[in-house]
């Protein structure tokens, strides 16, 4: 069923609609580093479900973000690269990464300490 | 209920685990440009509903991103700010924001494509 056309409030806003929620960020990382087989991904994502993985990479892959390339073999091979949107996608999320590793300590500790609250 | 502290594969983890969703980012945004009165954020954020705004600004609360400031008058006044942690989030998501200014045309239009397949 088509929806309607989005409409975004600022650049943010368009961006948090291609790479919001936990995986995203973090299949874009992974991808980053370097092409990866599905099963490579679910390893390294260990937190994740297979349900949810395929789900997210279909989003990527029809938002322009993510490549699935299918190599005609037996069994079949598929593998996830980035594309150059992708790349620069990554290259946007740096500043992001590198504030949660400055904070990391801190934000670990609060987020324990609203549990215990 | 106290929960398990989080374990974080990186500092992408940890910071979308903070900044995760659709509306923190936009609520980073916003108050990056001014402290606002509960009514203000609401306003600008016109397509979030009033309980879902009230539990972000709890949670950036909580992980000390946001700063709540109670007026004592009468009605009370109650304005929101961005503490040192908050603005150094906000301009780690300003290249994720730039990234989504030049990119929102081709976005909107995979998006509606998307859509109408």
């Amino acid at each position: 069923m088509p929806k309607a056309k989005p409409v975004y409030q600022c650049g943010l806003d368009a961006a948090v609609d291609v790479v919001g929620g936990k995986w995203k960020p973090l299949i874009l990382w992974a991808l980053h580093e370097r092409t990866h087989r599905f099963g490579e991904l679910r390893r390294e994502l260990v937190a994740v479900s297979e349900k949810v993985l395929i789900q997210q990479l279909r989003e990527l892959e029809a938002d322009g973000i993510v490549h699935r390339e299918v190599y005609r073999e037996v069994p079949p091979r598929v593998e996830y690269s980035l594309t150059e949107l992708g790349e620069a996608l990554n290259r946007a999320l740096e500043p992001l990464g590198a504030w949660g590793e400055t904070y990391m300590q801190e934000i670990i500790e609060r987020k324990t300490k609203e549990c215990a609250v």
